[in-house]
């Protein structure tokens, strides 16, 4: 008997129901059933108890998924750009490898959520599952993902809506923490700090771990030494010059992400600023070319090929009709010293 | 009637001929004619005449390729590090993009050739076409490609015997003449090598048309001062300390890519050594990075993003049935004049 056949319940055999067969018993839609087994909350309470209970007493059943040897995961990012993107990829290609799934690569290209194309694309490919990267989707696309039936994992997600599927990040908070602990502990007082897009939510937790340090070591921060970043060198280097041009200059720099550490860098080499001697830097992130900067940065590991790992892993595991052990994985962050920070001058 | 059909060659019906139809008229294997069809080298003149010969009168009709919202090009990197794969993935994915093409990213992951499952799942997809980037395939492995009728691009291609496939690659030979008249210009006389591998053709190019500039010059090339790298930045560091470590330490050093160029920042910083000041460096790439490197770096520059596009466009091309009006694309390369080059001291 096929889903499509599964009208009034009572026809159903016995066994595991499939998403069709429990949407029919419930009278509910199928995307609707399907937010409930994916672990979505934007489903009514009693909606959601009444297939929870459908499932207790008969079981689920996932949709059979296409021959392993032609599998694919697809992973959306926002821009191809960065080692950020390239250690997630490795950690992804690393699970898919073992699991011989094919990994499909895509990227907003400019867009605030990918346009049509790629979804009607995905779900021709029917992939195994869906990780997007630092990227979000539109409601309507999210629920076509989840109608038919393809596991959708966020890797650093940011403020949209579709906020409740499953979600992979780092210790944002603690790396900020430790940052800040350790500039505290050589002695710094005045401390700027270039942040991260507002809208994604590692970038905010980076920033307030940062301020209850320094709270908790009652150094007073300066609202005005907090200038709003976007990750990318440009906007490192222009807040970094500003920053250094005040008339008591900070004695540190908190780079929210290693490439605006990479801007802090240059700004200080234009103005003759000495990296640690006159100003000490710590970044985020502990990219490749972080211990090849000169002086080598001290910075936040997050471990972003983890990261990508734990995402095609939750993925696997959702595509074999399993359950995730936990909607939300957070990896362990570690403040990595290098040469970029000592104790300001004067000390 | 079905190309499996086709036995007796006067069997088949008129209009253009399958790979399978020609195969059974030239009576030789369908790997055979997929060479002669995708323009690849290795196969007799006489059979290479005959088949032409059927093809010229008949016409030639490429298989069906599925459905073209599930279409895919598969992409096999050496391996997923440094902004060089990024760039080409960007090239690649805006092609792709416009004709809403899957792509499908792998690495060699440390083998020199894949894996055996990796051309299984590759036939299991059935992908448009494979796009190798500085990774070679097993002989056997693109007899499978071409008897399948997936074609086959090479991008920067290794000297593996595969070699006759249709390729991409950068002006190596003008580039490395282009670092050797600008530094020659300035002056320096004494120059050191980093080079790259020896099995990879554009490293080779490099380094000849370098010597060349050299020898058009009248500057004597002192072979001690030619260091055989990899590619890497501490290959580039290891060589740069040694360098500059003799009793004549060379005035400039040029890096046969950007990646061994950080390898000698590191080693002149290490040895108090200044850039442009008392050593001009050139590198090879112009990875996003080397703008942002303290000096930037006078480098030149390869379109890597616009030689991703051009494989993907050949693929494109070949999968649609066309023939490539070209076997090898060679795009141009440019030296970029930055603040790590300037005349030697004393001049």
């Amino acid at each position: 008997m096929s889903p499509s056949q599964a009208g009034a319940g009572t026809e159903t055999p016995d066994g595991p129901l499939t998403i069709a067969q429990l949407a029919a018993l419930a009278g509910v839609s199928t995307a609707t059933v399907s937010k409930v087994v994916n672990g979505r909350s934007d489903v009514s309470a009693a909606t959601r108890d009444q297939i929870e209970e459908l499932i207790r007493t008969r079981g689920y059943r996932r949709q059979r998924r296409p021959a392993k040897s032609a599998a694919l995961i697809d992973v959306l990012f926002h821009e191809l750009r960065s080692s950020y993107v390239m250690e997630i990829l490795n950690g992804i290609r690393e699970v898919a490898r073992a699991h011989r799934i094919g990994v499909v690569v895509s990227e907003l290209a400019g867009r605030r959520v990918p346009g049509g194309d790629w979804i009607e694309d995905v779900l021709a490919r029917r992939p195994l599952g869906v990780v997007s990267v630092y990227a979000g989707l539109a409601p309507d696309q999210c629920d076509r993902l989840y109608s038919r039936d393809v596991p959708l994992v966020q890797l650093d997600p940011t403020g949209d809506p579709e906020h409740d599927a499953p979600s992979v990040g780092a210790g944002n908070w603690s790396g900020g923490l430790s940052a800040a602990r350790h500039l505290a502990a050589l002695g710094h007082r005045r401390i700027g700090v270039v942040s991260g897009p507002e809208n994604m939510e590692a970038a905010r937790a980076r920033l307030d771990g940062f301020r209850s340090a320094l709270d908790l070591a009652g150094v007073e921060a300066d609202p005005g030494l907090v200038r709003p970043g976007d990750f990318s060198i440009e906007t490192g280097r222009v807040h970094a010059l500003d920053l250094l041009r005040l008339d008591e200059p900070p004695t540190a720099v908190f780079a929210c992400n290693d490439s605006s550490a990479v801007g802090v860098y240059h700004a200080a080499a234009q103005l003759g600023v000495r990296i640690p001697e006159d100003l000490s830097v710590v970044g985020f992130d502990d990219l490749p070319m972080a211990k090849w900067m000169i002086p080598p940065l001290t910075t936040v590991r997050q471990p972003l090929k983890e990261m990508g790992a734990a995402a095609a892993r939750m993925i696997v595991r959702l595509a074999e009709g399993g359950a995730l052990p936990q909607q939300r994985v957070e990896l362990a962050t570690e403040l990595v010293v290098r040469d970029s920070t000592a104790p300001p001058r004067g000390r």
